[in-house]
């Protein structure tokens, strides 16, 4: 195999149907073999409200109780992602939707209820590369909502960063591996407010100097530190973008 | 390959939660290659209920508008899909959930709004066997729920037998295949009251016979002669038995 792309694309994309129709357009039209991850966006809080179920939030996680947890599998592996699987295949991408626990490719543990509980919410514990690899042999292009398994027939709510990145430590086994993390901004900038400002490639040196002068800002640091961490793992290098430019050269690679 | 058992389970199953986990370990312990279609059961009824949708039917088929879509689009292919599959992973047993849209498995046409419309509704025009082999192939027992798309980016809510008796269709070109459908009877039976009358196998000649004497009621007919148009098409045999016996030798073999 040549080369893999994983993309993560957030819920700002996913519940924008002309931003949606966009990048499902530049996603078809990326080289290679590809894996798309996707968040949920707000369709899960609002199906909750129409439900009249309370949605929680702690730290930006969604706290899910037993019917959040039917909620977000809706949503999540049925709606939004079968949505994006069709728009896919139309624009002749043969996506395949899966959650983890199809085919077994994700593994996930049900995090200690202390000192948050958090309830069904799943920390990653394995991704099944073979499957995977089958799949990309196939021609077929997987695209991952953030619902994962326990192997013992429980689902759980998954951070889609975090499946993002396992997926693509487990690609890394199988051919060369980019992340691609979708942004609201074009990259990381020097300065926020100059769309010019991105900065093209951060090393680790580079990181140390940025952190050091202020520049990466309380938000970007967990995010560069993943990417780090997914670049440790085997990954060859992550890039966040925009996702307006997902097949454009604007951007910053981490490597 | 050997040969490839296709299994249709219905709402009955679905929905009861004794019913499932007892099914699920059934087919997990089916022997050689095999493929799930399930209904969707009463979930999307309630979930329009609770959402303030009306469900409407009419001859038996759910009338499916926009909004109508979502909702059986979240409750088949999310919800009942993701349960089965990882309750069958848990079980052992490889499964990987699908919409006809995933892999681009199960293209159909959307029914014309003449004599009735019933919005969202498609009849299948193709089965790609060629994913369907390469799953089964790679170890994967594919699960079907009875969503479908056109290929230009719609999907479509399409009739669960159908759905099995085509995917059996696309299958025989792949491996001999045997097609089962559960049932709320052991089989087609001489006397519904007598649960040992079940026919155990039914001919082009018996089928004659059997409707000269009246014997097989109003209800069964289109269940057979579907059959009968399976058989033709390819598939080795059908079998009508109960959900409860998928493994026991009772049960109406249509050949």
């Amino acid at each position: 195999m040549s080369q893999i792309t994983v993309v993560k694309v957030g819920g700002n994309v996913v519940d924008n149907p002309a931003l949606l129709a966009r990048f499902v357009k530049d996603f078809a039209a990326l080289p290679g073999q590809k894996i798309l991850v996707h968040g949920g966006g707000k369709e899960a809080t609002r199906l909750s409200a129409a439900l009249g179920i309370e949605t929680k939030m702690i730290e930006g996680r969604r706290v899910t109780d037993r019917e959040t947890l039917d909620v977000v599998t809706m949503v999540y592996a049925g709606l939004v992602n079968k949505r994006i699987v069709a728009a896919l295949q139309a624009a002749g991408c043969n996506a395949i939707g899966l959650s983890g626990a199809d085919a077994g490719v994700i593994t996930s543990v049900r995090r200690a209820p202390n000192p948050v509980d958090y309830g069904y919410v799943g920390d990653i514990s394995r991704v099944d590369s073979t499957q995977l690899a089958a799949m990309l042999a196939a021609g077929m292009v997987p695209v991952f909502c953030a619902i994962t398994h326990d192997g013992a027939g429980t689902l759980l709510n998954s951070n889609a960063d975090g499946v993002a990145s396992a997926v693509a430590v487990a690609a890394s086994t199988v051919a060369p591996t980019t992340l691609v993390y979708c942004f609201e901004m074009p990259g990381v900038m020097r300065d926020v407010a100059d769309p010019t400002s991105v900065i093209p490639r951060i090393s680790r040196e580079v990181y140390s100097q940025l952190r050091a002068d202020g520049v990466v800002n309380k938000g970007m640091i967990p995010k560069i530190d993943n990417a780090f961490r997914a670049v440790e793992s085997g990954v060859e290098s992550v890039v966040i973008k925009s996702a307006e430019n997902l097949c454009g050269d604007i951007g910053t690679t981490i490597k």
